[in-house]
């Protein structure tokens, strides 16, 4: 079972093969998960648009992290958070290439859900 | 306005004074918030006993987190993080006395609230 962020990491991160999602807590209205990436983005010309709201905190690595809505992509490093309403076209447009990038993601339900 | 999580810390952090407590985000049913500890602890014979689900995830330093239905400590360090039922009976027996122990906690209201 999963008890610690940074001191496990499955084998598909270890390989830098894909991105991996482990479900940290799941309750009524909340999810929690880690999200771990080795380079990978946000296909070409795609958006994420999701139902739920996100607060994401990035805890190691580095990511580039566009919004629709603004022209420059916001450089996270660790210990930089921010929230995502509900139906905010966003991509990732890179991670970082020389090591894992570690992202803690709360999915919340929110007052319109 | 706090937007990293290791690099805004409040004065009373740096004069070791108090333990400080900064919203992250506040939601319906969900709040997240930074506790920063610089060696506190809770007072002798006293526990915490919430009405709100907590998920708790240390990010810094190091702390001792005791449950009343568990006879040994948990020694918590960077990345290890526990989800705290409502209405579970807890003290934090200390915090890290050589750097401020940083805490990122999720209360949500779950199920029962």
């Amino acid at each position: 079972m999963l008890v610690n962020l940074f001191t496990h990491f499955p084998d598909a991160v270890l390989r830098e093969e894909a991105e991996t999602f482990d479900a940290l807590l799941s309750a009524p209205g909340i999810k929690i998960e880690r999200i771990i990436s080795t380079g990978q983005a946000t296909p070409a010309g795609s958006w994420y648009c999701q139902a739920e709201n996100e607060w994401v905190i990035l805890l190691r690595g580095s990511a580039g992290l566009r919004f629709e809505s603004e022209t420059r992509t916001r450089v996270l490093y660790p210990g930089d958070f921010v929230n995502i309403p509900a139906h905010s076209r966003h991509r990732v447009e890179w991670t970082d290439a020389s090591m894992p990038t570690v992202w803690l993601v709360v999915h919340y339900a929110g007052a319109d859900n």
